[in-house]
């Protein structure tokens, strides 16, 4: 059986989801491979679940912070509850709901293991074992996304360990749980676990958040610190057993941890290892390098281009709503392409992805919550760019003050000195995740600062601290 | 006595201290007058101790209302505790803190009440009935705010009503209050009581903040209505009387309410009644009208310019951050007057509050949270802009039923179709307050929608709207 549509995607996570639907919304018509959940990692085992599990204790600590309503507080967090909530948003790993979502789209959807099998044709083996082939008129958009890397670590993988998959699918909490990783990953399950009354030891090779700004991983790991979890910083495990008393690790600095489970989150790999890269010249396992309209840079995109890749699989940003952003554009480059449209992709055009390039933004949900956009200070002068910093306490603002009594924060806006506009931003406090988007509608809008002064933040906000950074920078035309 | 400064101000709230501390950067001499606390109405009887009055209440139910989280509430809202919070945010209205700012930023302070006798001369009279005469070289500015506007009811002065001063300085929580005014005091001062346990009767002439789109007063109605409040729009008070049972409002629609105590908040007047205007042409009691450098539209100005007016009392906007805003402009533009410099007063200048128009940011402390900025639907079309609105359901949106379950809110761009960029935003929901500055910052910033596609919301926030409000609209080049 043969099927043509326009274009064929393969990964009906969101960034699959965004490919098609952008490129349908423009008369193509579209299909989408799913060997998994449609929906995705995200929607099944990643930002959602972990966010439910990590949202409850958020919660219930900023009860706790203020006076007049702690005293209201006499519980603790309950788990089991916590539990439940997490799996009501991934709908017990059901994506019905998802499906009917494509449908709704005009969206067809072909559940099985795709493979690329040459210049846009797409062999899908289905669950039952038949195999349906796709061809496609205009474009194949690989979105297959990434999974856990585990490190070469001797015993590691017979330890049977959890990666993030098992940590945000959990059905109980683990007396204790080692983390292996100080990344977003390992920061966030490591804040989730510790208020979920597990023993949480978590071990970075370098610092925790090493690729923020430096107070941002300062300011997690003494709080985690503070909530009863073991942090070690500048370690690496090199050697794993599992026994009946839980799984051991041993350290390079000579120490060990045992904790009942253990969650390795030291990186990922593009899952491109089964696609079929191999009969269009590509290698198989590789991450896919795209430009910025997302076509992949290939032998086989010359002259005829029909092979794009969006989201984790292209390691241009791993966060899913980056992928989705990449999605859209290449939906929409997809189309122009196939009618033969001009192609717009000029910096922050409508067919290309450009705030991958300096204008990324992520939460990350630990406590204190981090920000953050843009460059941090030290890539910024690593790209060579006339950097000035400023910094501000947040705790000293007065909307931060009233948020939480002993509110902790600092907050970073990094500086293009010569141009005046901001290149960065971080924010580590309590609340702090609405305020991120000021920041990258600032970098991405590349508002000068003498403008941004008449930006007023509303008081008393914890916004306020866009004042304060200004006052700290200096009015640039005074 | 007589003292010379470069500048006067009278008035020392948060808009006279900005006046004072910029043209003092500058290399101004500046003398500060204050008949009551510096630091002023918004630090001791507004923003601050409402603020500190309605924080517990949403942090309690922030836990509440997350599955989890709520297992660990078994009490209500510690109503003394949270008085007891106010009073030390009020720093139990001492002002030492806010004197020895002065101090370090090299502002004299008088203290006494000011009056303008002439030409660029003030006269105060002391505590002690003194008098100290102040001669500026430079300028004078008044930042003496506004004061409560009681309503011309029958019997209403003989009850002895509370204004926003009362309501603030509480030192306990009356059985029950009613409310007369609908507007931001009005909805947030029945928020803070009715969640401390009084059962208060809201009274609006017209509807629930009806200054702002009709949606944002609705979802607080239902709210409050949800809390236990009552809520009475289209009526006004036609007579007021204090029995032993305390005071009884008759409405115009023929019912009445009697509650123990009675707040009025339907509007304010200038504190200008006596302020010696009548010495420079001006009259008492008026609103002080500015151009965008916030000098006083009047004949003692013509030629030699020296009277500025600033915060509440020109009458731009009636809220803390934009005084303040005005301040830090008119201290630069008196310093740049008295040196001779050139005064940037082009939109958006250094030396003008062009924001006054049409970028007013406030953030009303209700539930939900009401943050607007820009224009209204009604406002933009009543200015004759080429309007078109999208909005978006706030709990459709992943990172808001993160946040709550059962979230409720909307949000609305207002844009302006033909330069298609951003002239207004409102956004009604839980934790919506630090969400403002990104719409803020796109208003004044003017980014175009094409641009604002690429600023990508961080997954999962409630930030997301973003996209929502930009797939609504449509793509302006696609």
């Amino acid at each position: 059986m043969t099927r043509t549509y326009d274009l064929i995607v393969i990964g009906a996570g969101p960034v699959g989801e965004n490919v098609a639907d952008y490129a349908q919304k423009r008369g193509l018509s579209a299909v989408i491979v799913e060997s998994e959940l449609v929906g995705g990692e995200c929607s099944y085992w990643a930002c959602i679940p972990s966010k439910a599990m990590l949202r409850p204790g958020f919660a219930l600590d900023g009860a706790r912070r203020v006076a007049g309503a702690a005293e209201a507080v006499t519980g603790t967090l309950d788990a089991a509850a916590v539990l439940r909530r997490r799996d009501s948003f991934v709908h017990d790993w059901d994506d019905g709901s998802q499906v009917d979502w494509l449908k709704g789209a005009g969206i067809d959807l072909v559940r099985g293991h795709g493979r690329i099998t040459g210049v846009r044709t797409v062999e899908v083996t289905t669950p039952d074992g038949a195999t349906v082939e796709l061809v496609a008129t205009a474009a194949v958009a690989v979105a297959t996304g990434s999974a856990a890397l585990l490190p070469d670590v001797p015993g590691l993988l017979e330890t049977d360990p959890w990666t993030s998959r098992e940590a945000t699918e959990a059905k109980s909490v683990p007396r204790s749980l080692a983390i292996l990783g100080g990344g977003t990953v390992g920061a966030e399950m490591a804040t989730a676990y510790t208020a979920l009354g597990s023993e949480v030891t978590l071990l970075a090779r370098s610092t925790v958040l090493s690729a923020l700004e430096p107070f941002a991983g300062e300011l997690v790991t003494d709080q985690l610190r503070s909530a009863g979890a073991t942090v070690k910083t500048g370690v690496s495990a090199v050697r794993a057993e599992r026994t009946a008393s839980g799984v051991t690790l041993e350290l390079d600095d000579g120490t060990s941890v045992t904790a009942d489970e253990l969650l390795v989150a030291t990186g990922r790999r593009p899952r491109t290892d089964d696609l079929g890269l191999g009969s269009v010249g590509l290698e198989d396992g590789s991450w896919l390098d795209v430009d910025d309209t997302l076509l992949v840079r290939a032998g086989t995109n010359d002259g005829d281009p029909w092979l794009y890749a969006t989201g984790d699989v292209n390691r241009r940003a791993l966060l899913t709503h980056q992928g989705k952003y990449q999605g859209r554009a290449a939906g929409e480059a997809i189309a122009a392409r196939a009618r033969g449209r001009r192609i717009d992709d000029g910096r922050f055009g409508l067919h290309v992805a450009s705030a991958d390039d300096g204008a990324v933004p992520q939460v990350t949900f630990t406590d204190p919550e981090v920000a953050s956009v843009g460059r941090t200070e030290k890539s910024a002068r690593e790209a060579g760019l006339p950097v000035r910093v400023v910094d501000y306490d947040l705790g000293a603002v007065a909307g931060s003050s009233l948020a939480a009594d002993g509110y902790t924060g600092r907050a970073r806006l990094v500086v293009d000195a010569e141009r005046e506009v901001v290149l960065g931003a971080t924010f580590a406090g309590q609340d702090v995740a609405e305020l991120l988007h000021s920041a990258t509608i600032a970098v991405v809008g590349e508002v000068p600062l003498r403008r941004l002064w008449h930006a007023v933040p509303s008081y008393p906000t914890i916004s306020e601290v866009w004042l304060r950074l200004l006052e700290e920078y200096g009015r640039p035309d005074a």
